[in-house]
């Protein structure tokens, strides 16, 4: 079950002439919210803003932003629960045609959900995934944020659901590993940490930023470059980040199983101290 | 002034868990109506069906989607007037989460607006363009299809609103000419015509295929191949297309401008004999 608020008022229905609509013309945040917080808040705001400045769009008020999220979840679930608030920023309602005056106001939808824990075993296990066939565009003006033009993402889930897949991961044209469908991945390999450079393709996750740092708080180096299909595959481990289910091993890929996830379990750990409890099983 | 049909009834809203405006999962197309008829219709229906498989969706029935589109254009516009149709093709409403069972059903959205004619003195005289800063991405999953996910174009065209351009020019990433935000481009050099490849990114316009044809059956021969941005701005005559306006002659972009249009003349009196009126000035 859901609900949503429109600049703080109740609303199911959008106007038709919607920008985000009309053209996908706006950013997101999936925010977990623990204990009636949301979490990484900080992160959250200021991959927003980096959205707003590219997309040439007024930065919303942060203060009035909380408020709206507050608002909704003090409505929802008690503050000893926890839920998924879906924050969408986008350019309101215009005339028909692309353009539009920037920097452009914003128009503020939250929305609020259910969320179900993963279950405690893909913590421990690892989770089944794919090599999906959609391939991420080259050189995207909106690589590393998050906006409603989602079709990559679309066609790449579209392939876990026909597979019954936990995830999939996209290559980029030129056949390089970038991400997980609605998470980010790290890969082990002789004991150091990599993750896939986003520079032309992608979303930077705010776990994932939040893994880099914890990481690195821990002594950890963690090192962010171009990732082939064959490093991937001949890593030790591999895992992935999510702003609600923190980090879950990978235990397959298609045809490739990974046996060891020695280090990802030691991560996990490291990651339930810096505030992700899920990860501790 | 416009107005909006969903699924054939009155609507100006729409669901917020639309997928159209939660991940810009759909298809548009804008369709030119002249003393009543939708022109180009056959083309714009192929595109979509292109467009539906591509995105795995299934295709709407073409009969139905006609129906839709006279019902609102005889309540709207007298036979003798011309209008403007946006067509929408959604996914529709789902659960969160990008993934869908495919193909999936399909939501239509018929929009009906004002259509000014673009002024005569553009047809003799040509029009202002610029190049734009935004750049498409390479080897993007819809080159040619026209998506809802329109923010290379909504960036772009904010460049033409911010130097009020009539049009501006985007290149890939590789710095090839690709199309108009709006548009898609022709060049004449040496007297033969050439309009860049979109294999790897921009839309596949229905008034560009109107063109080839045209020209094909009037014995000019059109290339489609890569343009680079030196042979573009080193050519003779470039010209533009688009299902509202037709054929325009383009008379500069940024500091280069372009004297001649001798040979765009010749088609766009070819085009006014192909069924497109407004070329013919």
């Amino acid at each position: 079950m859901s609900r949503w608020f429109h600049n703080g008022e109740p609303a199911d229905h959008i106007e038709v002439d919607e920008r985000g609509f009309q053209y996908g013309d706006g950013l997101f945040e999936t925010i977990a919210v623990r204990n009636g917080e949301p979490r990484l808040w900080n992160y959250h705001m200021e991959r927003l803003a980096t959205g707003c400045e590219r997309l040439k769009m007024s930065v919303p008020e942060q203060r009035e932003l909380r408020r709206q999220l507050d608002d909704a979840v003090k409505d929802y679930a008690p503050s000893s629960s926890r839920c998924l608030v879906k924050l969408i920023v986008s350019s309101g309602v215009s005339q028909r045609g692309y353009g539009r005056k920037t920097p452009t106001d914003t128009e503020v939808y939250v929305g609020i959900f259910e969320s179900t824990p993963v279950r405690e075993e893909y913590y421990r296990d690892g989770v089944e995934t794919i090599l999906c066939e959609t391939r991420l565009a080259l050189h995207s003006v909106t690589a590393g944020i998050k906006t409603l033009n989602r079709l990559e993402q679309v066609l790449a889930r579209s392939e876990c659901v026909a597979h019954s897949a936990f995830e999939g991961f996209t290559l980029d044209a030129d056949e390089r590993v970038i991400c997980g469908t609605m998470s980010n991945v790290f890969i082990v390999a002789e004991k150091s940490v990599t993750t896939p450079s986003l520079a032309r393709c992608g979303v930077e996750g705010v776990m994932r930023r939040h893994t880099i740092a914890t990481l690195k708080e821990n002594g950890v180096a963690v090192t962010v470059r171009d990732v082939s299909r064959a490093e991937f595959l001949n890593s030790d481990e591999v895992f992935l980040s999510n702003s609600q289910f923190g980090i879950l091993p990978v235990r397959r890929c298609g045809e490739k199983v990974w046996r060891s996830s020695e280090l990802t379990k030691h991560i996990m750990a490291m990651m339930g101290v810096a505030g992700i409890a899920e990860c501790v099983v």
